[in-house]
């Protein structure tokens, strides 16, 4: 089940400094709530860090985390935006998520959080 | 026949923030109202939801009842733009259709609606 | 309905030798027999002329005839490659359609008729 | 010879909406001035309409209408440009022609016209 | 747990002819016995149908229900080999799986089974 | 109008051995004989040359004499091959034209020539 | 030797309007003059007329005298920028160098020259 | 061992101008120090050079000297940006560096320093 | 220094079929004996295994003992293509090795071993 | 001038076994020698070694030999072809050039060399 508490964080080597981090995961799998089929999506990380950045195979095992759970697209990206703010607090981010295609219609959906004066790309 | 009253739409899980929703239908065709030959597109809509998210297959459904339909590409843009805008009010829109090539010449068509100040991409 | 009627051929411009000649249509659509969906398909023909050559624009008529039929993409395709065998009795020819992804599984179904010593590429 | 009379215009369906149309003519072909040898080009046309939209088939017609002129790529480009925005004026437009390469070097033009507070891309 | 009952057939509707048939199921996921953790593929089947067909859906739930099953990619390709071809007996096929990168390698294992004059691409 | 006479020829400068020339000229234009709208190919010779090799621009001449001819592609292709096996008696050819997409559907014609001992690739 | 007296120019067939020119040799050859090795690069060019156009031919005889020259990349697109300003005085050009790769080290140089109130793209 | 002494520079040819030098270096490698695997980037820096432009040669060796550094991500981002701005002070500068995929994740750290009044691309 | 003891081997779990595994090393490297610079190639193991399979996490850590050897492109691929052939004694083999552009030459080098009866794609 | 001498092998390191070694060249230039205009073009080389194998940087250099030569591009191919095959007497070689558009035609020669027993892709 999808569970927060798996995300660590490190320190910041150079909080000192704006700087774009992007990870991109390219394998996540969840269940799709009503059908119970497999869904598949690619999520994007953008985020300039404050005082912590994410650990990258917390992360892994972080997204591992939704692969038997039922959860609808607008749902996950919101709820695994809210999960990384909260973990490492990063001073801008943007998570990204794109769905493969169900019944011939493929899926984006992109949330920001934090001060866009940090805005990087 | 294009049918608006197959839209469904469901509660925007998390109506307290701007995020962007993109669905991409890569299958949608429709009747050449001159010649009768079938015409072909794929038609992204990116939004900012408000109340609402249009549900996944209602949209594939009203999609599909354009299939016997013979409607121009400048009409058929303007008119699923504003039956989407009509069923969810979303609070800012891009509905963009491209057609493919007839007699050596493809056409896009770009729709916008809402208040740009929810714009995202 | 499917009308292999529509089908028309004109003479061989060049009966005395062996020649390719290949036709790809790239809008095919057709229903699903079970669940009344679309199906979209790119159709290839290749095939060794005889005494006749199939003329386009009927071609193109016979594909649009499809268009709200119910038919399996493995019956699809034979009836396709009979009709064309039985219109102009090329010396070989290979019919292969492409479907696009049901369920996250893409199709592609090839038919070959006539005599392989004839055979080209 | 190049023929701007071939134009010809519908009713914009929306007029009280900016949207934008965007017609991409791949087969564009006229002759070199100097040489009499063939030059080919894509031409996009993005614009926003007014009053009036451009109707396909009497661009394609006004398009092969350059077949056998001589005309310098600036010239071409400009004249297009202004043949289009005399037929429809529309409230902004850009005509962007992209030459294959001659001698190595390939070449584009892009002209604009109209309002900018009417752009969009 | 992975379950070959779950495939079903269905008639030939050309049993007189040699034809290919290639499903390409681009989502397929199971586990790393050794690790846990989850592994991604995308399985080509070609075969060409002797008396019964795999039915599509059939073949997704099949393919789904490794979903939780550890198993290496060696045995996978040859056990979903065998259980396709004690589904439908065809008269030649071939599996053919693609494994995303682990550590940087990416690993493709190709099963045939049945009689190679039949052979078909 | 298509002028064969413009084909000139040059003394292959290795006679005693069989080697491959392939020339691919993207950017050929005749017209419809139906309907007199232009058509466009890219068309590639690949020979082996006995005594001659064909001079490259004499063979852009040829080309560029069809643009004002009405000629169907299967005619086109023959008559071409046809002219380049008269005017260089290579020991191997194939002609093989490429046709942009008219009403959805692409062709493509390849015509061979000469002795297959002798076939390159 | 690179000699900038080869550049010619023609009259700007439109000069009361901004629009863009923009020419991409793909050919470029110089030499390393440390090392004496052949550099190859693409160059672009684009610029908005004032009242003189750069002559296509002038310009490629001009890059071609770069061809036994030993130039560093950064010397070699200032150059050519400010060779270009002078013979046409552009009202806004960009000049943009990009080399072939280097013991693993790919390099692009970008240089602008005039007012940016008339950039265009 | 990463040593910053390995950098050379060389006089800015043309101090008086703005203008922007990329270098793409294809092949970084270096370990990872949690586990000793070596990890895999391509480095672009963007740079409006000041007084001093970086030396190709000299760039390649100090990339070189992190071969068997173990150094993050995010360090070893940070701290490549930092050698190169002490060494030859630009104007403004992006470092972004892309890693391949760890554990089906791939990521991106992009640094910018100096001032913005300066920024290119 | 490249040490064939690393590798490790599994019993095949299907020795009584002829089947094809491949395995694609992205991310090879070593040092020209010559000049001491890093080298990068990606390699592919292409074989039907006999008693014996390779286990991908020896592979990865034989291919990484290369990393500080100085060894040329042709000795390495053999080398490599001997160490595998005796780990495991496969029926047929072919390891690629693919070596990044030094000098703007890319090289390939392609060793098979074994019974071309066995051969597989 | 062209300079077969430049040319320098090594001993093939493994001649007990048939293997294949591949060098692409991609940055070829030679002039034309009726207008003197520079000829761009990639020259592959694929052969089995004997006793020898070429030398990456002699061929390096003997290919920069061509820089200032007037050449047609059937001659340069199988010059090359003959200067290789007798500096290191290969069991089988393809030398295969591809030069870059002229005219809107780009023409590629492929010239084989030695005995096919020993051919290998």
């Amino acid at each position: 089940m999808a569970d927060a508490s798996l995300l660590e964080c490190f320190d910041n080597p150079e909080p000192h400094r704006d700087y774009l981090i992007e990870h991109v995961a390219e394998e996540f799998t969840s269940l799709c709530p009503k059908t119970g089929h497999p869904d598949f999506a690619q999520i994007a990380f953008r985020f300039v860090p404050d005082r912590y950045c994410v650990e990258l195979k917390s992360l892994k095992f972080y997204l591992q985390s939704y692969r038997n759970d039922g959860i609808f697209f607008e749902a996950a990206s919101n709820r695994i935006a809210d999960d990384l703010a909260t973990a490492m607090a990063p001073r801008w981010m943007v998570v990204e998520t794109q769905w493969r295609s169900r019944g011939g219609i493929r899926t984006r959906v992109r949330v920001e959080t934090g001060d866009r004066r940090h805005e990087a790309h």
